[in-house]
């Protein structure tokens, strides 16, 4: 699991809880674990997130990615190619990467637009950078919560996309999700390319979250 | 109605036959009613259309803006600016608009990118343009027989967006949806900077279309 924030914390507990032996990848794990004063007031830090989960190492990006079959980026869109470069091409090699990232920029307040879109994603780029990860976008269409519980909203009648170049790689994140989170409509949209549609989706995404007031939403793809 | 394509037809022929008086407005009325040959194979000339729904006038853009009541942007995105030049903002001031325009462009061939995006929208461009017209942006994320017709997608059962600054104008344009085609669920995302979401959500939807192979297809907003 690459990054400690909300998405890496969730997806790490409910792959612990299930019997998987995550480990949670950090820039500096020292650093991270010894900040004291929260971000927000309703996010635990680190530190008291880790006492509760305490199973689950937090380790750099480098020792978590040589420990893991497969990978994780819940990094912050922004520091998800740094973080992997930090992990290391040889630590990446080979393996599936399930690319949850979306590539919102902040500094022009929110809501956020993306730094990349339209001819590029940040799917793509990743993928370019790491030509031997296989690289499967997924999950950066839906809060935390819903990512590890779809059943959690409306019973988990709603939809889940999937993007990368690797068949293979695809097949097996869909078995993944299935198994592990309980997902039941997965849509393959097609190459790496396709990563443009879901983190376009995103600012659709945040207008909903303003207009409903949640962040406990989805979408069904009716057809 | 502004624009003679699939969706300009398929929204007047449904107007007229619910008993509206629905003009149709062209670049060129003359012009577009003596093509011969069609642009693609399966879809009428506007000349075979009109012989089967000579109640609806096919007109100027100015001749049309003029006797609506309410105006429909259906023209093609990269048009849209132009057409309503062409229209004449003394034919638009006061009026609501129906935007359902995306600013596609498919220089780069399929699928195609946005020639506006991201921090700004078609949308916002059409309010600037013309202030004293009610854009209201919607419809834009549907095919055109799903317009008309919401029911004929799985009974109905999924969603449809607003966006516009003018509050008026939306809780118009939700009672005409609602009448007029039958549509249920309509979620007011807010002003016309919302129509940056709606309009960044169609490269998830032309990948859709490719995954799913056809364009009867629609999302239902889970919440």
């Amino acid at each position: 699991m690459l990054g400690t924030g909300t998405v890496g914390r969730t997806i790490a507990a409910k792959l612990a809880e299930i019997g998987h032996g995550p480990v949670i990848g950090s820039r500096d794990p020292v650093a991270a674990l010894a900040v004291t004063e929260r971000a927000r007031p309703d996010v635990e830090t680190l530190g008291e997130w880790h006492a509760q989960n305490e199973a689950i190492p937090v380790a750099t990006f480098s020792d978590a990615a040589a420990h893991g079959e497969a990978l994780v980026n819940a990094t912050n869109g922004a520091g998800s190619l740094s973080a992997l470069e930090l992990a290391g091409a040889a630590n990446l090699a080979g393996k599936v990467l399930i690319d949850i990232s979306n590539p919102l920029d902040f500094s022009k307040g929110f809501p956020p637009t993306l730094f990349v879109a339209n001819d590029d994603s940040l799917g793509e780029q990743i993928q370019r950078a790491f030509p031997a990860l296989k690289v499967v976008k997924t999950l950066n269409t839906v809060t935390a919560s819903i990512m590890v519980d779809p059943g959690s909203l409306t019973g988990g009648d709603h939809t889940l996309f999937l993007s990368g170049d690797d068949p293979g790689a695809k097949e097996q994140v869909t078995t993944w999700l299935r198994g592990w989170f309980g997902w039941r409509d997965v849509i393959d949209l097609g190459d790496i390319t396709t990563a443009r549609g879901v983190e376009m989706y995103l600012p659709l995404w945040v207008r909903l979250l303003g207009a409903l007031g949640s962040p406990k939403l989805n979408v069904r793809v009716v057809r």
